[in-house]
């Protein structure tokens, strides 16, 4: 593990952006998203992937210079092509976008074709919460799961993520994948030596299996909860890229295994202006209703604590703004190292 | 397993809501809604849950005569006070509000209070894919559900449930509750002298059981996925209670099982116009691009077919249209005779 400040690595990757042919103004826009999401402590879709990026900008999977475009809209909805431009900043557009809307009309939604990876979803469900509203980030990927009777990939893992306000600047969140277990929990698995649950993976011939050095050559993931994960990443795929016309299934390549190639990825949010709906002050008292009573939940036996959805990230988001640094895992410093070496920024550690 | 013919079946519901003191309107709704249910073979959520709505309704716990108001709304939502009316009666009247106002705006929640069990979500979900919509349907229940970390009972199976249109009056939908598995399946378990796989249950302990006959007295259900159940549900009685202002968590009374007693469960309907966004044949086209992918999936050994979300019910429901009868298990046989005789209306059967 080592330690960065914050303020240093939200700068090395504005500047490393920069570097890669980026506006100043979609520069920071990255680095706010990837930053605020280490800084929640979902490591794995910040800036440890920014190495990535610069590599599918400088290999022409991705344009930095692209300005995504409203193609068309209507009073509470809009579609977006975001030309190629990084995930990043054609989502905080359709997110805002959906903010705006959501004002005039109470909800809106928002769709987005012709992007890339966009990072952790909940960054932008909790966009929309900071503006006091519920948000919903969806976005579909490269198949990675088996359909039930199926083998192989068919559809992908994709993310859905929400957020609603609370009094204080907290958000109820969740951010989730929706095969049972995340790839990269395989792949670390794969690495310790150890087995998974059963219902993790899929082999070649369609049976569960729990062996994490068969993936992914030789297994796929397999959906949350069977059917039920199933039917979820089929919605967002309707949501994300049958409605927005962006590429669907097999049609979205890996975003960072095909560098030179445009990963045809969509995406869909949806903001809900709570404060049209009910006064803002009454929400926010249900709100810590609801959250009272799932906290005064009985515990399970060793159980110290209950969270609500997100409190163990604001925990984790909270102390990183107390200190002003936070602790990363070494395959994101090396992978930042790596990125250094190549664009010759410098990149500060506290230890 | 007994025969029945579903205009009888339909016929006898809309008799017993009249006999019930529903209005003509109401009673018709409600037969439609149970009888159309059971055609897709949900036959938990049909006709069977008929004579505990009858029992409801007069032992005082649900209104035949009241009538469900729009208490406000704006140009793409709206909020409605159930009044304690039959939760078909509401859910209608919400799910079409919502249908009107996307065809304005492109996308429309509406909210819903003081309501009682709606049935099968996936019916509402349906009622906006036949107006070519994509239909999203919740309601939270009473608390049945284990937290993570936690034991005993703290939030609803919290069904939702989608439906998208496809050309030729298909959908793919989902209507599923967000515990692992439905409180049903488990009682199935016992009766059946079963064990359940692993991740069902939670003992008093919070420890994982498999055991059914320890539920409900001694388990609880645990969430879909562990905390992407949980996330998912508190979702779900965020948008179908805590915006609505129907009662949340613990103020939802069982409603069978406290017959006298409001259930005070709310509802959330989303209607999103696809017309308004993209032209319905190309739309159609895509759905049909991604339902060719889906079914052209490698099958896992052994597996005679992939079949897309809702694929099963609507095979059922055709067979059901076709024939003109459904055969119905000997629980719910048993509870329309009981029904019957409590009420007087005959119902015949075809064997």
């Amino acid at each position: 593990m080592k330690r960065v400040q914050l303020d240093v690595l939200r700068k090395f990757a504005e500047d490393s952006m920069l570097a890669s042919g980026l506006s100043a103004q979609d520069a920071a826009v990255v680095a706010d998203v990837l930053t605020g999401t280490d800084a929640f402590g979902v490591m794995t879709h910040g800036n440890k992937n920014l190495l990535g990026y610069a590599t599918k900008l400088q290999a022409g999977g991705l344009d930095p210079k692209a300005v995504p475009e409203i193609v068309c809209e209507g009073p509470a909805w809009a579609m977006i092509d975001g030309k190629n431009a990084m995930g990043m900043v054609t989502s905080c557009k359709a997110m805002n976008l959906a903010i705006e809307k959501a004002k005039m009309c109470g909800i809106a939604y928002v769709g987005v074709k012709n992007s890339c990876h966009f990072g952790a979803a909940g960054y932008y469900a909790n966009l929309a919460a900071k503006a006091g509203m519920i948000g919903i980030a969806v976005s579909n990927t490269d198949p990675i799961m088996a359909v039930p009777n199926g083998c192989g990939v068919s559809v992908g893992s994709n993310p859905l993520a929400y957020a609603v306000p609370m009094a204080g600047g907290r958000s109820v969140f969740l951010d989730i994948a929706l095969s049972n277990v995340a790839a990269l929990k395989v792949i670390m698995a794969k690495e310790k030596g150890e087995t998974l649950p059963p219902g993790c993976l899929v082999d070649e011939d369609g049976k569960g299996i729990t062996d994490p050095t068969t993936f992914p050559a030789h297994s796929s993931l397999a959906p949350m909860a069977a059917h039920k994960g199933y039917g979820l990443a089929v919605l967002v795929e309707i949501l994300a890229a049958v409605m927005t016309g962006a590429g669907m299934l097999s049609q979205v390549r890996s975003w960072n295994l095909d560098p030179a190639t445009n990963n045809n990825a969509g995406h869909a949010f949806i903001a809900v202006d709570v404060s049209k709906m009910i006064p803002m002050d009454l929400f926010e008292a249900r709100m810590q209703a609801l959250a009272d009573e799932i906290h005064a939940a009985k515990k399970a036996v060793g159980a110290q604590r209950i969270y609500l959805p997100g409190e163990m990230d604001w925990d984790k988001y909270d102390a990183a703004m107390k200190n002003g640094w936070i602790e990363i895992p070494d395959a994101m410093a090396d992978s930042l190292k790596t990125l250094s070496e190549k664009n010759g920024l410098q990149i500060e550690w506290l230890s």
